[in-house]
């Protein structure tokens, strides 16, 4: 298989004020279906051009953020040497057993990394039951795709101490590599983008004194235009926008961030280079990092720093 | 490295009947960059978006059509692998020295496929002199992208006898995998598209009569709106369309489909899937495959099936 | 008021094979609304973004086709001066009382013009009980457009005999102009785009020897990119295609034609340039005229000339 | 003629700092032509997509912003008639003899609106020598359209006291109809949008203490992927951008606002309804009207009503 190792990010909990609100907030605007709720009540959705049985979560809490995110991985073997390889790098790993908390979903593997994000590695997933069309498939089934017609969970940032760290684990144990990188005057590292496959980033961090916390996770959507779409829906909904429609120089993406009703920040993304590991990797000074990351823009966004959760 | 062993074909050489008009249709209009001549005479280009040295090679012949295909792959390490497992698979390997007749290029191995055309597989290679930015980069550099703005060679259709085995080699021995297959109402292999990566196809197969065929190749572009520019271009410059602007429904890109001045046939390409080799195939029935191909048209274009060079 | 005299084509009446499956295609697919039904069964339809009562009519019949079209003009003085002008000009008036087999109508004067079409004239309509937002308007209000997204019925394109006559009864009687115009190699007028306000045409006449014929209706979509998506409906539905997605050199407007369940084709139009009155005309030679619809295609395509209803 | 009395805003002439700098930016990076220069050194420009001799002069001074806007009228005839009803409405105007200080333009009247604001009309000009294609045209010329590929000089938006009496003056003199107002609390207008054809706005006033300041002026493109086009150009050049890409609900239309070299706003603009003076007027409360104005922000830019020249 020319695609090895990590595959992507497949799984994210969220945690939400407002279940009910939350789950009409995530189908209803942002476009994805909901497959189910877990026993003790959390929603489980995914975006129409998902096969796996879900890869969202949303968990209702006393305060928004993250829980944690699942990487999928090539295959059962992978995933124990994943697991032996993130022991020896020196991050306690534990297991959950397959269709616990996560119905569908094999055995996963968990750990706490430097930044104080819990990260979770897994190589088996059943099939949704509402998947793309397979034998002479239409573009979409018989569920035209609604909302801001969401594809797919594609990525995410977080922000916590130890970026570098991160980063090592990610390319050293995962197996990806970091198309762009950010270090600050000094030569360290402020921030990193990673991949395992071709999109321009599967996960990226931001360093930060707080741990834990996500600074926003992305919906795919198809082009420039779905994202006009996407911020019609914004306007017509009251959604609270953040920065947007815009375009990243970091990664090439064009993008929205936006809010969900408990405060979570969303991008819905569009664009972006195809990455490849023998690629040059782009870097970018910490003084221009804002036009990295808002080109039209030309310069940091104050709530882009200040707002996580 | 999460992507191995194969990384993308990211050179082809073409036959042409007149060089100098074949370099301008091919920068002018479809906005690639000549890199320069080889000592032979045969023009060198590239994508503005490439960092490899070039990507595209016109020779100039009596008539139209394919020489080769060469393919990336991970290492020079890996490279000998594959050239080893590509004999034992059966086909008699030669080595291209570095630095011959593809300035910038390392060690070449190559081989005849089952289905008459010469597959080479490299390494390395030199990176052009003007390649995207890397430090603070804007999404292009000095020069806008011009024509139809082309980001990189893409793809490639061959026809040729024995689809079925050279999807094999392509799976077995590349580490490929195949997001779509279409069989005949006996069953055997029609067509297969395979991809090393997340593209939705790197190189496609028809089961054909005659050896050596090419149907197309396929430049990159950014999306649907990219797409309307390329088919003005083709208006204003009155180049020989066959189809499009259309949608395949296999692989889901957008496409238009027309031709060089030599005829061969060219395919500006956007959209389609991101693949993963974790998920389902899907599968075309031949009598389906008229609408897979042009999903707006519903039917097989003539043209499609019997022009190729 | 600076725009005068007429308006716009208000109103078409068409003849339909199958008056369920019709209003099922032209709500669930092109995307009108259904206002309602007549007392003898006639459905009345209307785009989301218009404010009249309705503007398409669809009437079971035993052949498809054209029954006429209502033009609105500016007031109920200008319609009697109209009426009157065109008596003048040589064609007999009727007048159709308010609210009888148009609901929701004043009167109508109606008349055959030379190419054997009736075209009626109206001043007054009531407003539709759906329309777009007055108050703090959002772009849609509570029903997000669906289907196509057809935002109004735009214009049409008739075949008769008299094209010439015709367009100079649409300039001297009901004062619009002619943005573009056809001429054969003999310098008679093969077809007339004429239009009464900005749009680049309201209304057009190809020469024909057949009286009465429709070539097609038109509904307006917002860009390019709305026409993708009303492509991958057609693909979707299986929807008959003519020609398409492509661009007009004649008015620049982006299309696709296809056909109603019934064979009546309908087009899907984006774009074209502004018209004013002080603009110079365009003109085409008959010989490049298949260029002009069919600027992609660069040639005309056989069905347009032949298949009329 | 349908379209009569007043056809358009054709002509205006602001100030900027510095000559040279001014014009390669709405050259190179808004995309005109410049025409050439008048004698005293005044640039000419027009977009690409018009036919008058030019459509915008900048003329080098101490401060930015706005000298006239002039208006073209549908016939000498008319231009006589509007000039004694402005005199009639109480403006004393002036007369400026044919191709004095606008080369190519007939007579021209001017006055001073109650904004503060001196507007001038017109109804003769020399078309440019650059025109679109008018025999079997393409859908531009032998020059492909650069920079932003603003079509045309569009609209503008005037701030000065007296928003109440200038609406009254376009609509009861000049003929236009206003699509959509604004009324503060008190039900005095605090905002104006009026047409004299079918686009959604040929000019507009806010209410605003001191006398003859512009907001805008503003620059068609073809569509939102045309601002995203724009978008990527402010970038690249970083432009000082004020506003968008995002929509306005007033409109419809989509919109960058950004600064020239000298501060004054240009607005890209695409989109927008078609006008119609027999369709209802939208109404906006004042406390709506940030939402009406970036219906994706969904609140007032503060700099929208701070920034004027």
């Amino acid at each position: 298989m020319s695609l090895t190792k990590t595959l992507r990010p497949g799984l994210i909990q969220m945690r939400v004020l407002d279940l009910e609100e939350s789950v009409r907030f995530y189908t209803n605007i942002v476009g994805l279906n909901e497959v189910g709720r877990t026993e003790d009540g959390r929603a489980m959705l995914k975006g129409y051009d998902e096969f796996d049985h879900h890869s969202v979560v949303l968990r209702e809490a006393d305060e928004p953020g993250f829980d944690y995110v699942a990487i999928k991985v090539e295959s059962p073997e992978v995933l124990e040497e994943l697991a032996k390889a993130t022991e020896e790098f020196g991050y306690a790993v534990d297991e959950v057993p397959a269709n616990t908390d996560q119905p569908g979903f094999g055995k996963r593997y968990g750990f706490t990394l430097c930044t104080g994000h819990r990260i979770e590695l897994y190589a088996e997933v059943e099939q949704a039951s509402q998947i793309p069309m397979l034998v002479n498939p239409d573009p979409w089934g018989d569920e035209m795709p609604h909302g801001m017609q969401a594809q797919r969970f594609d990525h995410l940032l977080l922000y916590g101490p130890g970026a570098a760290e991160a980063e090592r684990y990610f390319i050293e144990v995962l197996g990806m590599y970091a198309p762009e990188i950010c270090n600050t005057e000094e030569g360290t590292r402020f921030a990193t983008w990673l991949t395992g496959g071709m999109k321009a980033h599967d996960i990226a961090f931001v360093e930060y004194a707080t741990p834990g916390r996500i600074h926003h996770f992305a919906f795919f959507l198809q082009d420039w235009n779905n994202l006009g779409l996407a911020a019609d829906l914004i306007g017509k909904n009251r959604v609270k926008r953040d920065v947007g429609p815009t375009r990243h120089a970091i990664t090439r993406g064009q993008t929205i961030y936006f809010f969900d009703p408990s405060g979570n920040r969303i991008e819905t993304y569009a664009g972006g280079y195809a990455a490849y590991p023998d690629h040059p990797q782009r870097f970018w000074d910490l003084s221009e990092v804002g036009r990295g990351l808002f080109y039209y823009e030309g310069e940091l966004i104050p709530s882009f720093l200040q707002v996580v959760t």
